[in-house]
């Protein structure tokens, strides 16, 4: 018996995506030092050529058992880098399609401290993908999602100068400040690495200030007294990482795409202040 | 023919809720001087008892519909009193239920502005309620949430000590600020009126600052100055809140019951701080 | 004093969007015959030159208010309309913007029935857009959110060839079938127009149902053998709409973006089902 | 120096609880033959006396980060066992408190097929909770949530009437199906022990049909004919779950809490049905 997805149509359309979301699975990757268990929140895709039906969707979830069951046997390294192995299997086993994506997010941890001894596990968000089309390799993008605090340099200023104070007094320097989410996402060319935990350090520094759990009073001062030291538009932030990203990653070519977004839960309005780059190393070269 | 739903059970269990979630409907209420259109999510329920299979919930959305016609023609003045109509309503339908309740909640806005005549509309959300028994008066409830901000009075004493700047230096207060939303929740006696309008302006007074869309340079600077002269733990907010409702429902009997809920979207955390009461006016006079 | 946003930077980047995010607002939108009150949710954003330290973004709430006023004189009759006033407008307060773009998401009701004289109010999301660059005319783009029902051909073969049952006999064929969600979405060239009744119309007309909140019991019968007389995949839903499209809209130009999404959240699965086609008429005209 | 919170105030309130909320960590519970990573949300609270201006917030993170590193040591067995251990620390920590509370989620998952050798790492909810008063013992829950799909009783017969179908006829029995989410949650007395993968198996037991991530033809089919064999609403799930609990957990005191929810995503409404019970092992035996 034939599966009604192998009916052969005429006169249809081909389709851009086809396959499952929100599949979730706990997946282990490999890091230098220990095992790291994240769960992984999958989306996976084929295309559609025009004359088929339908999709054959339950092979998607094969693909993603399977890769996921050999990536505790082959050590995988990266979430960038399991995408990219379902994305070759997704197209094998998919053979009427010529292209396949993958994407994933999860919930990922650092140790991390405000400088005096004391840390926790702070939260951060992995953001991957990978696509292939049939014939090449697979293009792998990996991502941080990042929160931290964000200190307004305009409410400074000007209180400021309704106050007569001059800009040197930093204590005389209240703001709003607020939570910012920042988000980096990087492509990843097949023959280089791109870290999650450096993209992680590179965010936390072009934040006004890095946000911890566990602060005692003397640390949150600390974290206050550095904000305010460096007060940043969401602008500001976006440019940082782009700045930073020029210098640690001098190595990568003109075509590895760059995406850079923040966001801030601005506590004097109910809406949110964003900044946002969607680029190329090449065009940040210029 | 029988609905299936009127068979009936032996040996089977009573439930304490079973109807329909996540309804949304258009509702104009008549407000003195103008007629707002609010788009209203619905939760109605009934019980069910022991021996009854199940209940017929096309009657909720039934209900739902008749009561809404007919608010456009007996001008509803508040959601609280279309979900007691709702309610009486849900009983004489499911004639074999003891007992109804309806929830509402709805995105609302009032004009507002920072002091200088610049206004705009400030987003809020209303959260009502209604329950009833059969042959009592239906319990009508309403609630508001609000988003505004708190400054931190823990971290700008830290400062001010470890900067040896006395606590009268205003300008001398830097602290983490944030988001902070509060729900401040009443019953509603069925010979007392509890404007909406008037929960908003309660909260809105015990926030550090409340805030605003549209904020030019100066007006941005008072509401900064405005909060860092009134710091506030989310405990103070819930505090302040209970207090002013004493004082302006000294009227109502003590058995009215009262929640107020204060979550700030800490900036120097990833998590939120949070404080509440659950409560009864009599309790609050003791 | 000047802005400390206009400052200037050397060695700097361009940013590609910057502006607010989740603003709410109510908005009259004048309809044949009526007058529908929307709560939207916007997004407004300029891009930012290299040289320039900060965009203002309070520019951007005015720009809100005033286009919100003004709708209500001017009669805008659509939410992409006032999309296109808000980009003009946008360009026209940031000065140094080369583009810019608004995106707007709301509820929206229209009455429908399953045939019988019975109707409700059922419930939609709008989601429209709009840019600008700097000296052209805005593009406008109207989207539409559906919520229906998909009963599944292939699991309905099985089920008929397991039990040996011909394909000819409709109650005989039991499926899966599930709440759906799909979205059309499409490029409204400025001489023309497209309703977004007609584009929900459309929809509806390429589940295997529609769905509806009151349905008595012969209403619900009707729906689910409609439903079962229709199956249909997530990559049905999305060709059926592509082909109904291209009819309807004959008359538009090449250059003009359609996009369809379609998701179940499948009843045998914890997942969704998802297709989509993001293209051009051009392209589907080949 | 001393805290602002540790200053005293009068005429105050008494706050019913005081702390943080949307805590992620990730957890390791040592299982039989297994240990499982779970990431886990928690929300951590004491309350706070009248005269106490405010609660230490960082003594709950404190509390959280050493419970978790001595879980590791001392193979803590379940996630309410983990809470009712921070709810101990939480009044050793806060001296003040008379009470405690913890509320914890996390993604869970367990191996099943549909019975013919495939399985898959299916996906569930864990909701545990923990609460204790000074002097007294900690009491505990925990609870499941679980994906299926339900078949609706009520349009099958309406179907079968319409068409003079006998109810013995399983394949000419269509209906709407859909996704059903169902939660049971109880508490664990001291000296017992409830298991989450018992919950889980009879909530499993109790709908139309478990729901599984990879379903060839054959068990697709399997699946749509178990779950027509077998249509419930709403309100059948929760009486059959409450029904297998009085079973199986016999040995429980009367005063041990239960709570059932079951809700439908129903395929032919685009709103949700619910049923729900919130009792104790004494009424249910009633």
């Amino acid at each position: 018996m034939s599966d009604i997805q192998n009916r052969v149509l005429k006169g249809s359309f081909k389709l851009t995506r086809v396959g499952v979301r929100d599949v979730r699975k706990p997946v282990i990757v490999k890091r230098p030092g220990r095992d790291v268990t994240l769960v992984v929140t999958f989306d996976l895709f084929v295309d559609l050529p025009a004359e088929l039906k339908g999709s054959h969707m339950s092979r998607n979830l094969e693909v993603l058992s399977r890769v996921i069951d050999e990536s505790v046997r082959e050590k995988v390294t990266s979430l960038e880098d399991l995408g990219a192995m379902m994305c070759k299997e997704l197209l094998a086993r998919h053979e009427y399609a010529s292209c396949s994506e993958v994407l994933m997010s999860a919930d990922y941890f650092l140790e991390r401290g405000p400088g005096n001894g004391t840390t926790s596990l702070e939260r951060y968000t992995l953001k991957a993908s990978a696509t292939a089309e049939r014939g090449g390799t697979a293009r792998k993008r990996i991502g941080v999602e990042v929160t931290g605090m964000t200190a307004c340099p305009c409410a400074m200023e000007e209180v400021r100068n309704i106050r007569g104070v001059s800009s040197g007094d930093l204590l005389a320097s209240i703001t709003h400040n607020q939570r910012n989410v920042t988000t980096l996402s990087m492509e990843v060319p097949s023959d280089s690495t791109v870290e999650a935990d450096a993209l992680i350090g590179i965010v936390e520094g072009c934040l006004s200030s890095p946000t911890f759990e566990i602060l005692k009073r003397a640390d949150e001062a600390k974290v206050v007294i550095d904000a305010h030291s460096n007060p940043k538009f969401v602008e500001d932030v976006v440019r940082d990482v782009l700045g930073k990203i020029l210098d640690k990653f001098s190595n990568l070519p003109d075509d590895v795409r760059v995406s850079v977004k923040s966001e801030s839960y601005e506590s004097i309005h109910k809406h949110n202040a964003y900044a946002e780059r969607d680029t190329t190393m090449g065009e940040l070269r210029l």
